[in-house]
């Protein structure tokens, strides 16, 4: 079974129990509204050895760092302002005391930098790897959040950085090279908490979500909750340096965050983040209506089987 | 490091970020108060192949049951109501696709009896064991809330049920004997929901929480978080059947709840509590002032070094 047919088996066994005042799923978070016009968002990530990373090949600090990061990305792709997590950490006796008390250094820093308390946990022994769970809880205004929902046909299809940096460091740290930038980059994502926020209350976004498993992928699951095709083209999808254009597709862990906007407020909305932010909001394609993803090679559709990152 | 070192070290660390509207940290729940005379309760726990449970030990079913449990739990202790929980799986190549449906049915059955949404997860390989991470989340009036830190001096000190049935489980499944009915208890604890809520909205029950970790070792949370000391009358200990007196006191996991009352009404929130529930509201020792834990045998002080339950 896939991770997508398991979670399908979930949502149809679940599908009877009560909804608690939630919306249901298909976002990067859980909305709970609150009914005073504000909404808390939850997420919830595992990272395990072996699987999301190699103990010899990061940092305690750069982990602590990245388990809180993934958090807080999904939470900023709501529109959402982190407000506090709750951490879990299971613990070999190989794990030093020294090596935990660096965990939490690089997991303070990141919560300290984007303004999220730290209000509960658990601490346990493991008798196999580290494995290290977050919850992460956002408030947003209602009229400022962002769904995987909201994308309309016509709409631009954009992205808030260049795309492959982290998909080329991981390949450098597969390949024993983890003194390489890109290396360092893939190990210290850092979430775009105040770019959602501003993303969050400008009303020309429509649907928004992070690059978490590579562009490929995660286009789809706007297209899934939207009922909508798109179609993206090869020479505008900016390519991290030191990159290639297929992991920038491809490659996933990036955390930069993908929207679609009102066509005739793309520029616009592209001049004022470049105002604010000192960056560039890149167009990438549009959104169609139908339900495929089509590949552009300077506006002639390519075939492409390109899909998006699975965890090494 | 112990747990409570590691604990101590993270609240040192983290003490400098804002608390994003949560209280301080303390109770089974970290809770954030709505602003409308309602809060949101929030719990996190992790459980891990072969310190938290024996694969060949426990069915599927059970472990996705005690998974919710031991976090509905925590829930119920604040006196607050289950609203949703996010879960984290993940799961090595050697738990099938049958190891995980069965998992969920546990999981599933548990939140349709106790009203809980399934709001959020991830769901993960792993290289090494199963490892599962629960947050819960709950809600109650503000007042209804009960903490750790609200025990007097004078108060009596209470639990909901006989005690020591899952310890005495734990020794059964550790000498091999799965299938008996107190290893059965020890795999199945049921969350005291209802009874959580009921006392909750007592005025008269002062501090309270739930018995994870063992009697001899939760008490001394109360103490410290109200700061106040307790006698317990060793022959007042209820003792559930096929178990003793020390694992009563000593042994985990009953997820039973420990609560402290005002004198004066405490014999009427007994009554109460059997008219209700049909069952015994067992007074077993008082509050006093100071700081000390005194075991007494018939009213004499005997000099116990009992404490509680570390995870095999």
């Amino acid at each position: 079974m896939t991770e997508f047919g398991f979670i399908e088996t979930i949502r149809t066994l679940c599908a009877d129990l009560p909804l608690g005042g939630f919306e249901g799923i298909g976002d990067d978070c859980a909305v709970l509204p609150l009914g005073n016009g504000e909404s808390l968002v939850f997420t919830t990530d595992l990272l395990t050895e072996g699987v999301h990373f190699l103990r010899g090949a990061t940092s305690p600090e750069e982990l602590g760092g990245k388990a809180l990061a993934v958090n807080l990305s999904d939470v900023a792709a709501m529109g959402a302002r982190p407000v506090a997590t709750l951490l879990s950490l299971s613990l070999p006796a190989d794990a030093t005391d020294d090596w935990a008390a660096r965990f939490m250094q690089g997991y303070h820093a990141l919560s300290a930098r984007c303004g999220a308390a730290l209000v509960g946990g658990d601490t346990t022994r493991s008798q196999t790897g580290i494995t290290i769970n977050v919850t992460a809880i956002g408030r947003a205004k209602d009229a400022h959040l962002k769904r995987r929902s909201a994308a309309r046909p016509g709409d631009i299809l954009l992205v808030t950085d260049p795309l492959g940096a982290s998909g080329a460091g991981l390949r450098d740290i597969l390949a024993g090279n983890f003194g390489t930038p890109l290396a360092a980059l893939h190990r210290n994502p850092l979430p775009q908490v105040e770019e959602g926020l501003w993303l969050g209350m400008r009303p020309e976004v429509h649907a928004m979500m992070d690059l978490s498993d590579g562009l490929a992928s995660d286009v789809r699951r706007i297209m899934e909750q939207s009922g909508v095709g798109t179609a993206i083209e090869l020479t505008q999808i900016p390519v991290a340096e030191g990159s290639d254009l297929r992991t920038a597709a491809c490659g996933g862990e990036d955390y930069k965050l993908l929207l679609t906007a009102a066509p005739e407020a793309a520029e616009r909305l592209a001049t004022d983040f470049r105002k604010r932010f000192g960056r560039t909001l890149y167009p990438i394609g549009r959104v169609e209506a139908g339900n495929g993803l089509r590949w552009l090679d300077r506006g002639t559709e390519t075939q492409l089987d390109w899909q998006g990152f699975t965890h090494y």
